[in-house]
């Protein structure tokens, strides 16, 4: 549990909770002082909701930490990511859509270039295009060892994701990558007693593997990495009392919520406004919905300050359709910062805005951007009380104590 | 100890610290973007001292969580309440003035309906009022159990206060109200073996009790909740080298203080002023005065603004009486909010002045409000600093390290 003192403190209503994030919403301005992309969008039913609403900034695992968006996820669900820890093996895995149960282990592979001693010369395969990598990712899905079953798939370039199901396994393996060129991957090795089954199960696909791509002129070898199995968090209906919904378009995100037990919610489209139909759709389901908008994030990623301020506008103009549901505790944040100067994530607060109409306490804030957000109501605050403060403001939570 | 790292810096002086607690400050708006109870107060004295000092805004336990009276206050005093517990039966006999020693036992009585069989059919006794418990209870206090010695009080309505005094007591007792209709009260059961011989002396107790009081036309049964004993906080002095003297109307909080050593002021009257002339009576005995308002929280309670309004008028009026006897350091807080929109306690941030003519840093911040709070010097902090705070304006503490 995250919360330990919450579960007591439960009092069931019917309000409902929408977690909006903008994934990289944080950003910075291309020029001292100037705008940032939030600051610069025009947003009029943000700034409303801003101006009624509390505003805040939050601080997604530790100050000057970048998060990864699997541990800015869990901070977001209130699950401390210092604590709980998501494998890369399961990231990559949930990042083209697959499933990792509990008793299955997955692992990151990349493909690597060796010599004729099986050394390796490249530990990227020269960055093969995807497209080249789904020819040889074919000869590794018709590999069978007996015990278990497998499945490979392509993720981008040289990298692809491999899961192992079966009885018994264990993911306390050793990457097999050496982390240098001239030597060899490494064999799978267990980092406790439990995991030599399973090591000695990888060694054997790796080595049919590496029989069945060793005429390949690039990818002719692989290493793993990151063996890692479905966690076991505290789900958000035990930690919340929330029955929770994930209306996300990329698989990475509906994976993370699959994860702490959220409904993953299937529907056409990719923009918001087919985000916030399918959250209409499933309105009387649910008491949270969590609503994913990856774009702000990918123009960030690319240095695109328009485009970043045209996606944040274009969740603006289809406001008013989650408006419409009439929420009783609407928060509009990010999971990080992604400033397009920077192209990448990065460790900057997080704008909040939390709207309850019942509930808010004014702030004198009047738009929603990290400059107002830093003079907020709720102060700089941590990512992990997100849920706690939403929970609290729809009322859901009885007094502590006497 | 709260603080470890805080009893090694001790370093005395004469300086004096005055913590004046408004109970459930913190409010809302009835109007959205409209002004709280303390911004809509004319707070002269106060917005003159929040010029001076700093502000800041206190979270009472962990973001989103409404306290209880009791677990704010310890809060305050900086004894984290998800660490330390006060119990409900404790809490429940300080609220009416008894007090609760080392190695007795307190618990919350409520009387129930019982039918012919014993099964409750009302929890609450028809909720009867406190004039028609008061002769049920003189029944009570005739019970004579051999090997303790028990002390029954009226609180409100259906519910009493037990104390058992005794050798070799102990409080690890399961409740026996089985919270529901349509069975007999529980029996007290051990919740280790050290508590049976204490269990088997609560059932005594209540067997008699249900035998004087089996006439009763609402109240003939009764049920115990919250056994538990003083809480052997670490004290005051020990903590933060402080001899803290407690001005406080309301017995809950006068237990409370005498909980964590503070020595607590007798004095007539029940205005702020009143308050304040016992503090000037006590100034050279003590040099921490903890002074407790009660009103603005029941007036919360009540959804009365104006009234709230006007309780805090009331104190800064009278303040002028306090600053005359020239604090070194003045904190004006609440324990947490009470807004009398919600007519409850509330999980908003806590309104925060410190004034310390020596020492405080200017803030720019021109009232004593929430939304000036919210943006004051101090930031968004823990009612767990408010101590350490108050000492090192009161330069108490030598420096940590060479």
């Amino acid at each position: 549990m995250p919360f330990d003192y919450i579960p007591p403190l439960f009092s069931s209503n019917e309000r409902k909770i929408i977690l909006l994030v903008m994934d990289g919403l944080g950003g910075l301005p291309l020029q001292a002082g100037g705008a940032t992309e939030l600051e610069a969008a025009h947003t009029p039913n943000m700034d409303r909701l801003a101006k009624e609403g509390t505003l805040g900034q939050t601080i997604p695992i530790r100050p000057g930490i970048t998060p990864g968006s699997g541990p800015a996820h869990l901070a977001l669900f209130g699950f401390d990511p210092i604590q709980y820890e998501i494998g890369r093996g399961v990231l990559e895995a949930f990042g083209i859509g697959l499933q990792v149960n509990k008793g299955e282990v997955a692992a990151r592979g990349n493909f690597c270039t060796r010599d004729d001693r099986g050394n390796i010369v490249d530990r990227r395969a020269g960055r093969i295009p995807t497209d080249e990598a789904r020819p040889v990712i074919e000869k590794l899905k018709k590999i069978q060892i007996p015990g278990i079953v497998t499945e490979v798939e392509v993720v981008k370039e040289y990298r692809f994701a491999l899961i192992l199901r079966g009885e018994g396994l264990d993911p306390e393996i050793f990457d097999t990558d050496p982390q240098k060129t001239g030597v060899p991957p490494l064999p799978a090795k267990a980092r406790v007693p439990a995991a030599e089954r399973t090591a000695q199960l990888v060694n054997q696909w790796v080595q049919a593997a590496h029989e069945a791509i060793r005429d390949e002129p690039k990818a002719n070898g692989l290493t793993l990495r990151g063996f890692s199995t479905d966690p076991n968090l505290p789900n958000f209906l035990d930690s919340y009392d929330l029955r929770a919904a994930c209306v996300a378009v990329y698989p990475m995100y509906r994976g993370v919520s699959r994860l702490v037990g959220m409904d993953v919610i299937d529907f056409s489209g990719d923009q918001p406004a087919d985000e916030f139909t399918a959250v209409k759709a499933n309105w009387d389901r649910y008491n949270f919905f969590f609503v994913h908008i990856k774009k702000t994030d990918s123009m960030g990623e690319d240095g695109n300050f328009a485009g970043k301020v045209k996606v944040i506008e274009s969740v603006d103009q289809a406001l008013p359709d989650l408006l419409a549901l009439h929420p009783d505790v609407l928060i509009i944040t990010g999971d990080h910062s992604t400033p397009c100067l920077l192209r990448s994530h990065s460790w900057h607060p997080v704008p909040f805005l939390l709207w309850a109409p019942e509930t808010a306490r004014p702030d004198d804030q009047t738009q929603f951007g990290e400059r107002y957000c830093a003079r907020g109501g709720f102060g700089t605050i941590s990512a992990l009380d997100t849920i706690p403060l939403a929970i609290a403001h729809a009322q859901r939570l009885v007094k502590y104590g006497a």
